[in-house]
């Protein structure tokens, strides 16, 4: 088995968790999640998103989220910027960096931003170039790589099309997104190891969804592939709406735990994340999925 | 990553899974169950145990359930064997296969069965003896392999020498069990590294708890590193006394859906064995920690 000595987790919860959540949180409970998770020796977190707030009402105060937390040296604070008016709000509030996303699957791309693929690069593209004109970094994400909710399988040559362009574009790192969690290990085995084929290996990140509790097993076999880099959520926080009662993200603390067990360095203060994760579960007033929160409240 | 084509995937609800239950499952719903689960394509079940009714009062009806389920061809139907006593019941009951129990650490096989390591081994070398005398095989169990809770680390020295003494018995498997769900898959891989040096990979299944959400990642490493025989419980039955709140045994449904995900033959309708999950689920009434059956309930 293949092991780095490092991995980088992303934590996407603030952002990614919460979209799917009808409780709004309110602003100032956003803001000290963040500014706990920011003191848990994370080095990124995507903060919230500049879509439209009719179209995801929880992160209508991106803006303010931005303007209230307390940016730790060494962190970067990334937002999502789906176009040019988000590009307009990211750039006021002055997050450190950006991140576009589209899916590998044409109709899931459709059912989710309303776009063809095709139509959708020229609108990344002037986000991000107004990002890089900004000095901004760029990441992109890629959704349904691993299957999609309605067509099915996903040709690994759409991914490659859709990363070749993403990374011409200037985006430094892809997101590779097992959206409706329905990834296994040997696929994420021998779909990785196409990818790294055309592109170097540190140029993706993985983000698993737990649905049918393969996160962890998943990870491991990207870890194998050579991916150091993961997304995670906070206690799993981030529902689909294609599976009834399926669990969200991959758990941050899981990723973390399970990291950590294997030697293998986070930086991350497991007691501090934890505490986090704590806080934002209250706040939202339901038990959330991830085994570190269960085992210790000693819920099953 | 290594792979095999076929995995032989073991049950041990019927025994580990009901063994830390409070409710007493009605012996009608017990056989009822191992009927459901013998049609399932499953090839081999633990059914029950025959250890004084005293210390295990959910598993008092051994000899009755044996007399009750209908067997089928082709199915290996086992019982845990824990001494001279058990012996003979077990030999009236006709079970075709007998197991026996041990710890790889002295505290916990101390608290466990009351022995030390030294002393343990000429009682199960008696129930060994007595049951291939009588055309029984004979599968032995070792817990506490990756860690102990009361001695922490345990040596893969100490797991050598128990094998050891444990094959010379005429033990044909063992199965090595992560009793309190620490092991992490780098242990996985490194501790069967060490043990397939002096035996054969195909002597050992591995037996994972899911407590720490670990027990498919581990499992994973455990292919990989060559072993094709796992133990799990219909819907992560089985409790862990050391850890409030702790999820039991790996879910054997969880088990067979990666399996076959990855393209690895198991036996199993996954469709039948789900129904005999959901039966046992109602019987004993509370939800069980399985994902599958999570997904399926629509909870999360």
């Amino acid at each position: 088995m293949r092991l780095p000595e490092d991995v980088i987790l992303k934590e996407v919860g603030p952002r990614d968790g919460l979209q799917n959540e009808k409780v709004f949180i309110s602003t100032e409970d956003k803001v000290e999640w963040i500014n706990q998770l920011s003191e848990s020796g994370l080095s990124y977190i995507e903060v919230s998103s500049f879509v439209h707030p009719k179209w995801i009402p929880a992160l209508s105060d991106a803006d303010e989220v931005f303007s209230k937390i307390t940016r730790q040296p060494g962190v970067t604070y990334s937002a999502l910027v789906p176009n040019a008016k988000g590009t307009e709000r990211a750039l006021k509030a002055n997050v450190d960096e950006f991140a576009v996303f589209m899916s590998a699957s044409d109709t899931h791309n459709r059912k989710n931003i309303n776009k063809s693929i095709e139509e959708t690069f020229p609108v990344l593209e002037e986000v991000a170039d107004e990002g890089r004109k900004a000095g901004k970094k760029v990441r992109g994400y890629v959704s349904t790589v691993f299957g999609c909710p309605y067509d099915g399988k996903v040709a690994v040559s759409e991914v490659k099309k859709v990363c070749d362009r993403l990374f011409s574009m200037g985006v430094y790192e892809i997101s590779l997104g097992d959206t409706i969690g329905i990834a296994n290990p040997k696929q994420v085995d021998e779909v990785l190891r196409e990818l790294v084929n055309d592109f170097d290996a540190d140029r993706f990140a993985l983000h698993f969804h737990d649905t049918r509790g393969l996160a962890l097993a998943n990870t491991l076999a990207g870890l194998n592939a050579g991916i150091t880099t993961f997304d995670g959520s906070t206690g799993g926080l981030g529902g689909c709406p294609y599976a009834k009662g399926a669990s969200g993200n991959a758990a941050s603390e899981d990723l973390i735990f399970m990291f950590e067990e294997m030697g293998i360095n986070t930086g991350i203060d497991f007691n501090k994340f934890l505490k986090a994760a704590s806080f934002i579960e209250k706040a939202l007033g339901k038990p959330l999925p991830g085994r570190q929160l269960k085992l210790l409240e000693g819920r099953t």
